[in-house]
């Protein structure tokens, strides 16, 4: 399960930053405004998501998301997000990360750890394992974890909808009782790396969210 | 990557064989005629195929099949081929095995393990591990290889593709020139556990590797 030696660890000219979170965490916000704020320094940016992220990733993602396959049996939900996510190593986050631009994907492993390993029942090692597999070894340089307690993502998600911004897909509706799993989940990975984390309280501010990401990217752009 | 406790290895009252081999080594002509026989010696009997055999399956399988997606990363292309094989196993293979039916896949695991583990250099154990836990353990209780020279291979896809059976797919496009990298690894397979395989000479006349198959089948199912 190492990385191929194509691969070694971060061995490319970019910076690769994952943005994380239980639902109505603020994530998506955070991910564009970090975006804006980086091209207006300058900066070559890639703004993606996850699932999806590529046409195959799309295909899968609408597969994935579309509430009309519910119930999905654990395994291939994970073994889907898993191969959405391999499409999207390949064919968009590598070839940005090698021409040097700063990449930023909403959601990456530890949503699959935190849904599938923890929520699902799967375990997340065995999650880890499968996805660390499937994106052969491409680890961020840095992950960004919105932590919201319940009242905040509850808020959010609320807010959304009033503001017009759809149903929830059939994720949103099956995980919006498991939230302190989710929570624990995200929290535990990022306990297990914290120079590779940065830990922020959803409920502050979105533009104090904002300035701390930035301050926190550029440094690391700047290493 | 052990079984789950609810799933002890072959505990259903049914009968699972899989049917393996390289292209144009007769599989599915077998598969077709075994199902046959079976079903007028008054047996119950499932035909099924892989990639594909249950909704979300069928539509992997387009989605996998489809030259419009050439070239899929090799790791990609494994994960959805779990996927759907997760989803087989789970909404059809499993049900069909606890009503006590003799359930016949045309490709399983080993198609897997041939195709993604030597042909596109993932490695047999590797691929061996992600099956085994897609699966949850579901081994068959017999797997049928037809085992095809190249000659025989090549002429029986050729007759296929005269008699108006379509043009190649994308897989069978691109694995036509590794029939000998294929042909090793089915054996491999069969060689690791004799006793749970029928290895047949594909060169010999359909009547009677169905009658040998038949028999065989027969037999399992009588213990």
């Amino acid at each position: 399960m190492s990385t191929s030696p194509e691969h070694p660890g971060a061995a490319h000219p970019g910076l690769f930053v994952a943005l994380e979170g239980t639902d109505g965490s603020g994530k998506s916000t955070q991910a564009r405004a970090l975006a804006e704020a980086l091209r207006a320094a300058g900066r070559d940016v890639l703004l993606t998501r996850e699932p999806g992220g590529s046409d195959l990733g799309e295909l899968l993602r609408a597969l994935i998301l579309d509430p009309a396959h519910a119930p999905v049996d654990p395994r291939t939900e994970a073994l889907l997000f898993a191969a959405a996510r391999s499409a999207h190593v390949e064919r968009t986050l590598r070839p940005a990360l090698a021409a040097g631009r700063v990449v930023i994907t909403d959601r990456y492993v530890d949503s699959s750890i935190a849904y599938q390993g923890a929520v699902r029942g799967l375990g997340a090692p065995r999650i880890a394992e499968l996805n660390a597999w499937a994106t052969d070894g491409l680890v961020p340089d840095l992950t960004v974890l919105l932590d919201a307690e319940p009242e905040t993502a509850a808020g959010r998600r609320t807010g959304r909808e009033r503001a017009g911004g759809g149903a929830p897909d059939r994720m949103e509706q099956e995980t919006a009782s498991a939230h302190g799993t989710l929570r624990a989940a995200f929290l535990a990975r990022a306990h297990q790396e914290p120079a590779r984390y940065l830990v922020l309280d959803a409920a502050r501010p979105p533009e104090e969210l904002t300035r701390r990401i930035v301050e926190r990217v550029l440094t690391a752009a700047a290493r």
